[in-house]
């Protein structure tokens, strides 16, 4: 079929904590053989916390890849068993301390489709209860912020936050709330 | 320091292709030591070529780890000693075969910040040249796609696009060629 590649073979090559990495031999449609590194993630889930006066609820927390705080929305990594829907709940009460009434999808995000297989499931969390205690994972450590989704919007649009899926996120529900025309 | 997390060890367990990873330990801000895998890579540009009719040229290519053919803008990884903005040109270049007389900054994105080092630089290509041919890597097959950028803002609001950086560069010029209140 026309631009599909298809799998020769596949070796792992690692396993970590929270992804492996298979080197696999692809054919091209023109019949050439390539070699596709592939990180194989179980994917993720993040959730927009927003507010009844319309502002959103982020964490700042150290990335260690990154080798600096960034500030993002509330996310996590999907366990076995777990829907996406679930993770997002989960997460929500986790870093920031909340339930919902209201909660909805924003749809799903490819962040590195070149060369990993992560997707990650993008919620809209809405009437949200009271802030209770945060429940962090083991090695977890983050403070929570409350901006203006304005603001956050703008943080986004000045190049002051960096996180692809908060990006995205924040711009989507911006459009979706101005009305696209 | 607040947040912060200390190396302690790293080790090279694979090298690919395109990226090589390690086996860090770090030590976090309670003193406890945690595994920490991490995907290094040189870092990534996308451009949004953006014709004088505000349309956007965009490639379909089959991207390995989604098994699937994803539509996306115009993107590749950093070489050796080639700067973000020289990268962006050559990419407009090699997959939709353009030049452009306009070419301004979108910002930067980390796609996957928990377990990978990757930054996408973003830029905006305007005041394009007439086609030229593609000029692909090896083993690179991709068809190119022209747009209204409406549509394709209105497509990543449907999730009907899904990798990050084109959800991201199309909300922001969209965002910002509305503005923003």
């Amino acid at each position: 079929m026309h631009l599909e590649e298809k799998t020769i073979a596949s070796e792992k090559t690692y396993q970590g904590k929270i992804f492996y990495v298979t080197k696999d031999t692809a054919q091209l449609e023109n019949g050439n053989l390539v070699q596709r590194d592939v990180v194989h993630h179980s994917g993720g889930v993040c959730v927009v916390p927003l507010t009844r006066e319309n502002t959103v609820l982020m964490v700042r927390q150290f990335r260690y890849p990154m080798q600096q705080v960034t500030l993002e929305i509330p996310a996590g990594k999907l366990e076995a068993g777990e829907s996406p829907e679930e993770c997002g709940l989960r997460e929500l009460k986790e870093e920031v301390g909340r339930t919902c009434e209201t909660y909805q999808s924003l749809g799903k995000m490819f962040p590195t489709p070149a060369y990993d297989t992560e997707v990650i499931h993008m919620f809209l969390a809405q009437d949200l209860s009271k802030p209770q205690a945060q429940n962090l994972d083991d090695g977890e450590f983050l403070d929570i912020t409350e901006l203006p989704l304005k603001d956050a919007v703008q943080m986004v649009l000045r190049g002051e936050i960096l996180d692809a899926k908060t990006q995205t996120t924040l711009l989507k529900i911006w459009a979706l709330q101005s009305g696209v025309s």
